[in-house]
């Protein structure tokens, strides 16, 4: 693990320094009056920040491979399988960027022949960090985070969007019914990354979404693995690091009676 | 006015201090290690400033009448509407509190003869305090805050709870599937009285709920007055100040467009 420890610290670095880059150009851009789109303003940050990452990476790690949002990264003559490769999210929650300018976060992971190395999530408008070095335990800034808590579903808080209760594409929405109705609550904040962090720290007991791509999920996976948290899809089946996918994420026992007891579906993460 | 300039400082000021004291017990309960159980600290702390706002309001306004969430003001022998009034939640958003320790916020509002005065909300967490004095305009600490900007359903953000998008005793869930459907999205806080702020400060462009108490909505109501924003019942009718109500409130544009392309709701308002 001593190769991927430098690595830790440097993406970590690496992120911060993308998101004060972010929060000041909110400022400059709230200062110059909406001179540029809202729309120009993310897509030319996205690919900004996605490009320094890829610059920064080439230079210092020129055997890594990057897949990132904004695809700048992309060469498909690779197998991301035998590799180390960077997933990258610029601004998870493009949407909250825009309107909120809060609520969205740089999602950076590293992986090694398709295992979880290095996780960060990185919300530079309240500046936190959640990261996670694989085996070493899940930190919130400079806060070691517990194993999460078991929780059944009347005492869990999930995180899940209002798009997956109506009539969508993925899923047959009233599936979700009795459970929406069993559960504490629900929470929205706009971004994966943040809302897979709020699990890591307990905030959430777990979390849904029914199409996410690997820049998404990769570095949330690498967090909630070292906190005892649950991972499959919404079928309960092992998640496919490189494909779109569905996400469900929770503590054992909320994942379990979820599963079993509101989607009716057994075990077939092994 | 001048009557109501000095009783909205004094407001702010206790509202203040009580977020103060409630941040404290926060922090303190973190260091005891959950001895009470935190459904108990939720209603010992709600009692609390619930009377330390009775006890300052009695001793220094009499004759003004107060309603509050846990009912210790409770005095049925006024008419609310010929009196001065102030409607108090203590913590808006218990189950934010209990389990993400934020999220939740003070609502205090003060009312005279059912017209609007004061309207503060103060999310003690993020130190972010909302408020608003009739006819003086809103604020985000001392920041003054616009009147809100003009959006179609399309480029809405709206803050809508999960539970009235599944079956529910209180409105057809069915009717809201194309708006959350066409809808830029939804977010979900977990307090009303942060998600009215967020509608004041741009950051959600709308907001419903289905069953809200007098004290949720109260001070939301009056800082929305103030920057433009469109306050209805959800079948399009004037919100009764003084009973639990639907809410539904938006810029005017999308207010109009939600009720009459998505609910079929002509403007009964007026």
């Amino acid at each position: 693990m001593e190769k991927f420890n430098e690595i830790y610290e440097t993406a970590i670095s690496w992120t911060k320094e993308a998101g004060k880059n972010i929060k000041e150009s909110l400022s400059e851009q709230l200062r110059v009056e909406y001179k540029t789109s809202e729309a120009d303003l993310v897509t030319e940050k996205d690919r900004e920040i996605e490009e320094f990452f890829i610059r920064k990476i080439k230079e210092r790690y020129p055997n890594h491979h990057i897949i990132g949002e904004e695809g700048m990264g992309e060469d498909t003559s690779f197998n991301p399988r035998e590799e180390i490769v960077w997933l990258i999210d610029p601004i998870d929650g493009t949407t909250s960027f825009v309107h909120q300018k809060e609520n969205f976060a740089i999602s950076v992971a590293v992986y090694e022949n398709g295992s979880p190395r290095v996780g960060i999530i990185y919300d530079p408008i309240r500046e936190e960090c959640y990261h996670a070095l694989h085996g070493y335990g899940a930190f919130k800034n400079k806060e070691r985070l517990k194993t999460v808590r078991e929780t059944t579903v009347k005492h869990s808080l999930l995180g899940i969007d209002s798009s997956w209760l109506v009539p969508n594409d993925q899923y047959d929405y009233r599936k979700f019914h009795s459970l929406i109705q069993d559960i504490r609550g629900t929470r929205v904040i706009g971004s994966a990354a943040l809302e897979m962090a709020a699990v890591a720290s307990g905030k959430l007991n777990g979390f849904i979404s029914l199409r996410l791509s690997p820049w998404d999920f990769a570095a949330g996976l690498v967090l909630l693995g070292e906190l005892g948290v649950k991972a499959t899809t919404i079928d309960n089946k092992p998640i496919n690091l490189f494909e779109k996918t569905s996400i469900c994420v929770g503590n054992q026992t909320f994942h379990r009676q979820l599963m079993q007891e509101y989607l009716g579906e057994e075990d077939k993460s092994k």
